[in-house]
Formats: structure tokens, C-alpha cells, sequence
């Protein structure tokens, strides 16, 4: 049997009568075999999005390519056509707590999150000797009020020389300038300690602790010029109980953060997210 | 042996050091036998909670009451001592949604719910059947922007009439006005459609699909004169997908307001809900 | 334009290149318009499962349904092309417990649930009024050990005399003959108050207080010869305390049976269930 | 104002009228500042539970031990009263997987976790690198059939030297001795991950994929001579899809094996955890 590869399509576009009959038309001239299939038509906006996972025969995938692109001007297509076995570059940014880096390392190498993590950058050191025992290299890029802009535009230097498809903010805590979220458009990934759009801004913690709420959350999303507004990929909630006082909601909170930025992570090196406006579809 | 009967005693009070064994020398004075106990100390606040469940010789709760009277004078205690078979006089609102209404219904049937339902109260006339369906009297008390001040006068004089000792808003989709909310202070318990303090106010499932949140919620809350912002007693949560629509987030979300008013109730009725400030403690 | 109707097409056959291209292709010849669709392929058993939902034009079905005749032999498929605006007719067996009836009626009013119920059968009387509140016909079929072959004949009688196309288990609490599970193969679908495989047969509150596990569960399931060991279709569980007895694990336990089993019947009637051996396909 | 001390008191006696009366009136006598209480009244088996928290001036706890002695041996009580500020010595095995140990290791770091660890033990050298990262002493204790034995006894000598006061199964596969269950009765810890009584044994996951259940499990115990048997003393699932394959149940399965061992070993640190019979009280 021929030395068969697989890949990823995802397609967003207005929706039409006959979209899956065409695209599983090219699939099958080009011998595909498809083997994972979501698909999801948004009514109201009357959009079409859909994901699929099919193998090809080794070189299959430059016509298929072509087809695609001359189909997505027909369609007014926006789409992607991966080779599942390319992992993404992700560059991770902390400050001080460790515990969302020491769970995506643990997990990374677990072998469950399909990336390489070409540097660990911090505006702090304290990190540094968890990059060390995994083996990553990190950064010290130190920010204060007074040497901010450099402080980022060594940090935009630093993410092109190390070719960044993603980065992630795991706990970083500091908001990033506007340009660079927009040349990172849905690839710069935060995990915010609270269930959005509650507690927006400093110290959610502190400000569920005082209104008296019943379960703590956190949100995995895409971070945009709009502080903590950007699209939601993940959440999930921690109940806590009347004798637990802000420190037991960091705890607490420690877990559900880690969980959520993992899974909102995973979707999105998967291509199982695809976004509309400032809402996420996601494949799980 | 002789014949015994069971009482609640909530107590909330400035913490000191020996209350404990002040409150259980009275209760073993008076040959009470403990058989549930939860306390909780508001380290912050230096205020101490307690829920206690014994049982006492026939008769023997009136020298307790005159005992705990001295007492709460020099502790300066906020207290309630409570013969357990007395179930409270729970007047329901309803406006047009039946499914807060049967299932607190069909739980008191079961015995779940320790309370007598003296009444059903709705502006609308939808509810009418199901209020007959388990024999509870139907009171219909239309309310107009016109009519307003003379309905909820109506309403209060029910309530009244009725000696009710707490109001459920069970989706009554009316705003109760604040004489009402300050005269059943603590007592008159709202289900929120929302995950409080995220979208107060009308039409939440249209707010959190609008924000593409990644699940919806519910809060049970004692009603103050601030929409939306008492005391929250209960919260729960539901996931939901890209693929819910507005419709979907209703329907999923009736699951959750039913079992967290049903929870936030039952708490309510069983002594179980301390406050202090807009908090609760709640002995679940 | 054309009036349209919706048809929903659920398919499972042994996997192989091509499928979806040739669906499609016929959905589009038939000028379908996709709205949902749902795939999966085991890879281990090399099986291949659909469910799609899309419109027709008026009349259109007839030559896709001998379309997919055509290819449902070349492809050895099972498949099913039904119009989702006729609701099954589903036919309730209940015994004394009302929890789970109330739920599913309460739903059934609601509109959340789409089906028709011709009756509620039951071997004993309680329920009756129950369904005489919400208009639906009763059958009172008396079960004995000595009776026990005459009243499922009866039961057979009459469940073919309402024309039923899924009999609901809710708790019936009465083992049904082989005969009528082989009948109704995959149509009989029974709310078994455990985390199956956990503590099957009678009294698994109790089996499960006796074994201190810290979690109770509920199993949505279709019913075979075998007792509690068909094929699992939905599950749930809810946490219990140290304090909990017999009787609060009966109560917690009635909320995960209700919303278990609304939401396992729900993935039926609306096609989202397929099986596969023992196991089931669920499209939720 | 003199120094004070934190202590913990943990009881557990037949029940009988005035218990708490009486160590309240000792505590205060000693006095005593009660910061934390639970209680809990089997009714069943008539036995009484309690935790306490409470602080002593300097010196102020021999006395109070000799008191309880006394009324121990009056009211039959097996009781204990530790300084919070010890903190247990907690010696982690392990074999090949490092997903709980990595996760216990940042929680210790993290100051979550009240222990020492005084070492790593396993039977085979692949986390000997973990360990290293966070400083701890590693040993490697291979076990083969032939070998068994000794190993064992090794095992039992170095446990004795490291002066362990509770063992962690971080999946360490190997089936302790019945003389080392005894030995450290209710101080060997283990995570199984299924949700027990359910998949009992080797390969948990092939079971529960095998039987197509919708939620996996994962379940904290005492160990006791008799396989996966002992006093349960946490559990949690996750749920699972038709598309989810052994590999992804192992994936999802290490998230719930990690938070159910964390936090069963952090109840059992914090005194929370009380044995009767084969049940757990767990005062969370």
C-alpha cells in the first residue's frame, strides 16, 4: 500500500447549498480517506465552518491544495490545509507562579499537546529553573514603567527570531500592546482567573471573595487590544464553601486555570477552533 | 424512655474564645442529645456561625429558650432556636414559565421539602392548572404598569393573610417593591437566570450567547432592594456549545435554575443559611 | 421559494473511501441543504457512523430514498431517512416512583421532547392521576409472580395496539420477557439508578452506601435480555457526603435518573443515538 | 498577649449524650480557641465524629492531653491531638508513569501540600530525573518475581529509616505485602483509576472502554490487604465521547487521577480523614 499522510482542513465561509458535496468531491479525487468530520452551520449568520481530518496518498496534497484555493474563490472561503505531523512553535510567557507552565510541561512531555516550545520568556527569573529541568531555553525579559516599549519590542524581536505560531500567556501578567496582538491575531492565548465576563481586570479573586459567589471560574481566550474581551475558547468552574477565604480560591483556582488554559490550548494546536466575530466554534 | 423532640439552633455572633462550650454546657444541661453540628469562623470579620440539631426531653425547650436569651445578651449573639417538625409557610410567585413551579411541586410531594404551601400567587393565569393539579390554592393578581402600586398591595395583604413566612420568586419576572423586600428581609429567595454577577438584569441567555460564553448558570439569592445583587445562597452551572442557540441556552438552562433554587430552597428551609453582610454561610 | 421539509439521515456501514463523497453527492442531486452533521469512524472496528440533518424540497425524499436504497447495498449500509417534524410514539411504563414520569412530562409540555404519548402504562394505581393531569390515558396492568406471563402479554397487546415505537423503563422496576426486549430490540430504553457497571440488579443506593463510594450515578441504557448490561447511552453521577444516608442517596439520586434519562431519551428520539455492538454512538 | 499554638483534635467514639459538652468544657479549661469544628453522628452504627481546630497558649497542650486521656478511656474514644505546624513525612512510590508525582511535587512545592518528603522510591529509574529537579532523594528499589521478597523487605527497611509517616501509591503498579498494609494500616495512600467498585484489577481503562461507559473515573483509598478494596476516600470522573479511543481515556484519565490523589492526600494530611469500618467520614 502506498505511504499514505494525514491532514487537517478546516473551512469557514457563507453558507450554501452543496458546500460538503463539493469539498468531499475533492477530497475523494484526491483519494482521501477521511477519518475525523465535524461540521457546523451558525443559522443566524448564516455561516458555514467545518473541520476534517482525511489521509492522502504521499504528494496528494499539492492538487488537493490547488482544487482548494480555486474553490475558495468560488465559495468566498476563508481556509487551511495542515499536515497533521507539523507541530506548532509556541512560545510560552510567565512572571512568577508556576503552576500553568509546570502543567503544560508535564503535559508537553506527556507527549498531549502537538507543539514545540522553542523558549520559555519571562519578565522575571524565578522561572528559570523549571525551563532548565525540562530542557527549554528562557529569556529574561524584564519590564518596568520606564523601559516598557523596549521591553516589548525585544520581546517581538525575540518571538521572530524564534518563529512563534503561538504564544502563550500562562500567567504572564502583563498586557501586551496593541500591535502585537494584532500581528498575532487568534495565536496569542490567555488563560484570565476568572469566569468572564465577571471580574474582568486585577484581583478576580479578591473581588469574587468579597461579592460571595459560589463557584470560581476561569477563561481560556484569544487575546485582543480589549482587555480580557477577546474571543472565549474554554471555561470552567471550582465550587468553593463559605470557610473559604482568598487564599483557598487561589488554590482552588490554581486547578481550574490549569485545566482550562490546557484543554483551550489543545483545541486550538488541533485546529479546533475556528472563529466568527469575537465567538469561537469548537470542535471538540 | 421519654419522649423526645428534635430542634435547630442557628447562632451568628462577634467570635470569642469559649462559646462552644457555653452552648453545649446549656444544651447538655438540658439533656440535649446533638446530632448534627457544623460552625464556621470568619477569621476576617472575627464572626462566629453555628448550626446545631439535638434532640430535648418533652417540655425542655422552654428553659433552653430562657438559657440561650441570657446568653445571646452577653454574647451579644443574633439566634433562633427551631422545633424541626414546624415547616415553614412558603408562598410562591409564578409569572407564565412553569418549570420552577413543578418542580418544587413535585419535590414537595416527595417529601423533600419541609414546608406547607399555603398558596400559589401569578399575574398571569397559565399556572392555574398545574397549582390545581396538586391542590394548592391559585390566586391570580394581574399586574399593569397602571395598576402596579394597588397590585402589590394586593399582593402584600395576601401574603399576609396567608402568614407567609417566605417567598419564592419562582421566574415571577416581576421587580418586588423595596417595602416588600425590607419586610421579608432574608426571607424572599429569587432564581437568577445567570451566573450573578455576570449579566444581572433582562434576558441573560440572550447576553451570555451574545458574549459566547462556554456555559450558562443560575443563582439563588435573597432579594434586596439592588436588583440582582442580595446574598447569593446557590450557584450552578451547564455547559453549552458552539452549536446551542439562544433556544438551546433556555432550554439547558431551565435544568439548572430548577435544581439550584430547589437546592438554595431546601437550604433556606432547614436552617442551613446564615448571612452576614451580602454573604451567606451556608451548612450544606 | 420552495417549500422545503427537513429530513434527518443516519447511516452505519463498514468503513471505506469515499462515503461521505457519495452521500453528499446525492444529498446534492436531491437539492439538499446540510444543516447538522455528525461523523465518526471507528478505527478499531473499522465502522463508519453518520447522522445528518437537511432540507428537502417538497416531494424530494422519494428519489433519495431510492438513491440511498442503491447505495446502502453497494455500501452495506444500515441507514434511516425519517422526517423530523413526525414525532415517535413513545409509550411510558412506571411502577410507583413518580420522579422520573413528572420530569419527562413536564419536559413533554414544555416542548423540549419530540414525541407523542399514546399512554402511560403501570403496573400499580399511583401514577394515575399524574397522567390524568396532563390529559394522557392510563393503563393500569397488574403484575404477580402467578399473573406475570398473562400481564405481559397484555402489555404486549397493548403496546402494539398504541402502535408504540419506544417504551420508556421509568422505573418500572419490572424485569420485561425476552420476547418483548427482542421486539423492541433497541427501543426499550430504562433509567438504572447506578453508575452501571457499579451495582447492578435491586438496590444500588444501598449497595453503594454499603461501599462508601463518594459518588452516586445513574445509567441511561437500552434494554436486553441481559439484565442491566445493554448497550449505555447516557450517564451521570452526583457527589454524596459522609452524611448522607440511605434516604439522602435516594434523593440525590432521583435528580441524576431525571436528568439522565430526559437527556438519554432526547439523543433517541432525535436520531443521536447509533450502536455499534454493545456500545452506542451518541451525536450529541 | 501570650504566644499561642495551633492543634487539631480528632475524635472518634461511641455516641452518647454531652460529648461535645465535655472536650468543649476541657478545651476552653485549657483555653482553648476554637477555629475549625466539624461533627458528624452516625446514626446508624451510633457512633460520634469530630474534628477541631483550636489554639493553645505555650505549653498549654499537656495538660489537655492528660485530660483527654482520661475521658478517652471513660467515653471509649480512639482520639488524637497534633501540632498543626508538624508537618507528616510522606514517602512517594512510583514506578514508570510521572503524571501524579509531577502533580504532587508542584502542589509540595507550591506550599499547598502541609508535608515533608523525605524520598522518591521506586521500582524502576525513569523518574529518578523528577525527582532530582525538586531535590528530593531517589531511590531505586527493582522488583522482579524472583526478587519480590527482598525488594519488599528493602522497601520496609528504608520506610523505616526515612521514618515515613504515610506512603503515596503514585502509581507505583506493584501490589504492597499484606504485613506493610498492616503495618502502616490507613497510612498507605493509593490512587486507582477507575471508579471503583467498578473495573476492580489491572487496565482499568481497556475495561471501561470495553464496556462503553459515558464517564471514567478515578478513585483515592486506603490499601488494605484485599485488592482496591479499602476506605474509600475520594473520587471524581470525567466525562468521555464515542470518539475517544484507550489512548484518550488514559489522557483524560491522568487529569482525574491527579486532583482525586491531591486531594484525598491533602484531607488525609490535614487530619480531615476518619475511618469506621470500611467507610470514610471526611470532614472537607
Amino acid at each position: 500500500m502506498t505511504e499514505r499522510s494525514e491532514f487537517r482542513l478546516t473551512i469557514a465561509c457563507p453558507d450554501r447549498m452543496g458546500i460538503v458535496a463539493r469539498v468531499a468531491g475533492r477530497i475523494a479525487d484526491a483519494e482521501g480517506w477521511i477519518t475525523e468530520a465535524a461540521q457546523h452551520t451558525d443559522l443566524e449568520a448564516q455561516w458555514f465552518f467545518m473541520r476534517w481530518v482525511f489521509s492522502l496518498p504521499a504528494g496528494g496534497e499539492a492538487a488537493l491544495n490547488r482544487d482548494l484555493a480555486q474553490q475558495a474563490l468560488e465559495f468566498d472561503m476563508r481556509w487551511s490545509l495542515s499536515d497533521t505531523r507539523i507541530r506548532p512553535r509556541v512560545v510560552i510567557l510567565v512572571s512568577r507562579e508556576p503552576h500553568c507552565l509546570t502543567d503544560l510541561l508535564a503535559r508537553w512531555r506527556s507527549g498531549e499537546m502537538p507543539m514545540e516550545i522553542p523558549a520559555i520568556l519571562s519578565n522575571h527569573r524565578e522561572l528559570e529553573e523549571v525551563a532548565s529541568c525540562y530542557g527549554i531555553p528562557f529569556e529574561h525579559i524584564p519590564v518596568t514603567p520606564q523601559t516598557r516599549e523596549q521591553a516589548f519590542q525585544r520581546l517581538q524581536d525575540s518571538l521572530q527570531a524564534l518563529e512563534a505560531d503561538t504564544i502563550v500567556l500562562a500567567r504572564y501578567m502583563q498586557i501586551l500592546p496593541p500591535n502585537l496582538c494584532l500581528q498575532f491575531r487568534e495565536r496569542v492565548i490567555n488563560i484570565h482567573h476568572s469566569f468572564l465576563p465577571s471580574f474582568v481586570g486585577a484581583r478576580p479573586y479578591h473581588q469574587a471573595f468579597a461579592r460571595g459567589v459560589k463557584l470560581i471560574g476561569a477563561t481560556c481566550h484569544y487575546v485582543t487590544e480589549e482587555l480580557d474581551a477577546g474571543p472565549i475558547i474554554e471555561q470552567d468552574v471550582a465550587r468553593i464553601r463559605h470557610d473559604d477565604q482568598v487564599g483557598d480560591l487561589v488554590r482552588k483556582g490554581r486547578d481550574v486555570e490549569r485545566w482550562v488554559l490546557a484543554r483551550g490550548l489543545r483545541y486550538h494546536l488541533e485546529g479546533r477552533v475556528l472563529t466568527h466575530g469575537n465567538k469561537t466554534i469548537v470542535f471538540d
